[in-house]
C-alpha cells in the first residue's frame, strides 16, 4: 500500500456509475414496490453507502479513508436501473474504488432482492464518471451517455 | 432475510463472471507482471476469495453461508481480462451472491491497482453463468458468448 | 467461549423487543416520510438484520452462527416506535444475542436518523420476550405488555 | 450519508448511559467474580470498547471517524449495573452514536456472560447524557438521575 | 479456497501456543494488576477469543468456520506469558488458523497494553502443539518443552 | 481506549519483524512457486497489508488509525522466511502494533498454505524493530541481527 503520508489533504470526490440490465417486468415490480423482501431501492442506497465505508476491507491495497460524504442514487431507464454513486472526503487519497465498490453493492443488492424472478440480470459499465482534487487532478469521462460502448479510456481532460 | 431453516442442507455451486475492459497496453502491462503495485492477478484472485466469504456484510439480506470452496481465475481476452468465480457450499441456501461479489471484487482489485494508466476501464457483464442446487434447481445462462448483449433473461433450462 | 461442539444441531428461535421513546412529533415524521436522511423504517430494519449476522463481532463470547431467519418489525407505539426481532437458526446454541443485538441496531439506526431533530429520544425495555429450542427449552417473559416496569426475571415456564 | 466535508474538524465529546437490570443474586454474582465465563466487567468495558470502533459498521448512516478516547465505565445500582460511556473524537462530525452504540454492547455483553441464571434482564434508559462540539453546540439532558422515566425530550440547555 | 465440501463434518481440536517474552519487571506489573490500562490478562483472552472468530477475515485462504469452542489461558513462565489455545469445531475442515491466529493476538494485546513500559517484549514460538480430526489424523509436536530451539517439523505420530 | 485527541498529528512510522522456521524443502518450494495453493509470497504480502488496515478489529485497546502506507517484505532466510513491515502514519499515535500485526498475518498466510507439508513450522522473533514519530521519539532495538536471543528489552537510544 503505498506511502500517501507526503500528500496534502485536498477535498476530493468521486462519481461513478452502474447499470443494472433486467427484465421490464423485473424494474416494473421494482417501482411498484411489490418486491416480497422489501423496499428494493432503500436497501440498495443503504449497501451502497455501508459498502463504500468498507472498501478497504474489500480492495486490498485501498487505504482506509475518513469518507464525508456517499450519495447512491438509482433511477429507472430503459434497460432496467441506472445506480450512481458520489463519494467526497478530505484525505489524502482518492475515493474511486469507494465509487465504483459502493455502485456494484447497490446494484447487487437489487439483483439479490429480485433475483428469484430474474437471474439472468447483468450489471453493465460499471466506470468513473469523473473525479477531482489531488495532484492528478480532475478527470472525465467523455461521453456519459453510451458508456459501456465507448472506447475504454476516454482522453483525460485537462482540469486539475 | 427470508428464513431457510426448514430447507435441506444441499450442495449447491454458483458461477458467476465478469469483464474488465481496458487499454490493450494496460492488459499487456499486467500480463508482463510490470505493475508497480504488485501482482495484479493474485491480488485479484485473493480480493476474490476473501470478497466471497465477506458477501453477507456487504449484501444486506444474504444469508452467513460456510463455503466449502472458491476459485478464482482471471485471463486476458481481446478487451481486457475476464474474471471467473466458482463458489461451492453445502447450506440451505444458494451462492450466487457470492460468486458476483467475488466477481467484482476481483476486477475492482484489477482498476484499483492499474488504474492510475488507465482510468477509464469498464466493468461489464457481471452475471451469473450457472447454479445448482437447492429446490429451483439448475439455471444456466443460455449464451454465455454474448452476455453483454444477450436478452438479460434466457429461458430457464429445466435441469434440477 | 465455551464449548458447544457436543451439542446437537436443533431449531432454535429467540424474540427480543425494545421501545424507541420519542416525541409525538418526531414518531410523527418518521411515518410520514418526512425525515431528511431517507426512509427510517427500512434503513432501521436492514440495520436490524446486518446485525444480527454481525453479532459475534459485537458480543466477545458470542459463538458465530449460520442464522437461518432474521424478521426485524418496527411499529409505531404511544410513545415512539417498538422494535421486535425474531431470529432463527438451526445450531448448536441459541440465538438470544442476535436478537437483542439486532433490536438495539434497528433502534438505534432510528434515533442516528432522527437526531437532530429529537436528541432526547431514550432506549427502553431491550429485553427477550421469547426463546425455544436447546436444552434450556423454552423460556418466555410473563407480561410481555409492560416489560420495562416488571421485575426483571419472570419465572420460566416450563415448555421446552 | 450526508457530506460534512465542509465542517471543520472540532474536538467532540458523547456521553451516553444506560442500565441493565437485573435479579440482585446476578450483580452479586458478577460482583463476586463468580460468573462462569470469566470477568464479567473487564469482558463488558472492552466490548464497549471495540464496538464503539466499529459503530459504522453498525449504524448505516454513521461516518467512519477516528475516534480519540473511549471509556466505558459499569457500577453497581440498586436494580443492577449501570453503563456509562464517554467517546471523544476531534473530526467533522459528533460521536454520539458511537457512545450509544458502545453502551449497548457493553450491557449486552453483561447479559451475555449471566443469560444462563438470569434470562429476564432488561436494558432500560439507553440515553445520551451529553454532547459537545460542532455547530450545534452542547446538550445536556436535563435530569439525569431519573433518565427511564423523564419526558424524553428535555429542553436543550444551550451552552455552546 | 479449495473445496472441502466433499469432506465429512468431524470434531475437530487444534491446540497452539506462543511465548511473550518480556522484562521481570513487565511481568510482575502484569500480574499485579497494576498496568493501567486495565487488566491485562482479562484482555487478552478476550483477544484471542475474537481473533479466532474472525481467522477467515485474516489469512485469506482460511475457510469460514463455526467454531463450537475456543479457551485461551495465559500463564506466566519464567521469561514472561505463555499463551495457549484451544480451538474446537465439528466442520469439514481444521481449526489449526484459528488456535495461531488466535494466540498472536492475545500476546499481542499483552504488548499493546505494556508497550509504554517495555517495547522490546518478543513474540516466540508461536506453533502447533496438536491437531485431530479430519483425513490428515492427529498431529502432535514432538517436544513441547523447547518448541522454539527444535528443528521445525518433528516426524508425525500416526494416531489418526 | 485512552485519550489521545490532544496529541498532535505527526508522522510516525514503525517497523516490526518476524521469522518463520520451516524445513528447507518448504522454502525451496515457496521460492519455486510450486505451492499448490498459489503464489505464496504475494498472498503474504497482501494479508499482511490487510491485517495492517483491520489491527484495531484485532487488537482491543488500539485506535483505529488512518495509515497511509504499509510495505510488507519476505525474504530467503537459511531458517526459513523472514518477514518485515514498515508501516506509516500521520496521525496522533504510532502504528507499532499494525506493523505486529501486520507481520504475524503475513507469516501465518504462509504457514496456512503450505501446512500440509510442514504443519511443524514455528513463527519466532515477531518484534518491533523501531518506531518514530510522537512524544516518546524514536525507539530502536540494539541488535537487529539475533532478535530472538537478545535479552528482550535494549536500552532505548534517544533519538526523538
Amino acid at each position: 500500500m503505498v506511502d500517501v503520508g507526503a500528500k496534502p489533504k485536498t477535498e476530493r470526490v468521486a462519481v461513478a456509475t452502474g447499470l443494472l440490465r433486467m427484465l421490464p417486468a423485473t424494474r416494473e415490480r421494482i417501482l411498484a414496490g411489490k418486491v416480497e423482501k422489501g423496499d428494493v431501492l432503500a436497501a440498495a442506497r443503504l449497501a451502497g453507502i455501508m459498502a463504500a465505508k468498507r472498501t478497504p476491507d474489500f480492495i486490498p491495497l485501498c487505504h482506509p479513508i475518513a469518507l464525508s460524504g456517499v450519495e447512491v442514487t438509482l433511477e429507472p431507464v430503459k434497460e432496467g436501473l441506472s445506480v450512481r454513486v458520489t463519494v467526497r472526503t478530505v484525505d489524502r487519497t482518492g475515493v474511486e474504488m469507494e465509487a465504483l465498490t459502493s455502485a456494484c453493492a447497490a446494484a447487487l443488492t437489487v439483483y439479490d432482492m429480485c433475483k428469484s424472478v430474474d437471474r439472468g440480470m447483468v450489471l453493465e459499465a460499471v466506470q468513473l464518471e469523473h473525479k477531482s482534487g489531488g495532484r492528478s487532478g480532475t478527470w472525465e469521462r467523455e461521453s456519459k451517455k453510451d458508456g459501456a460502448k465507448a472506447p475504454s479510456s476516454p482522453r483525460k481532460r485537462a482540469k486539475g
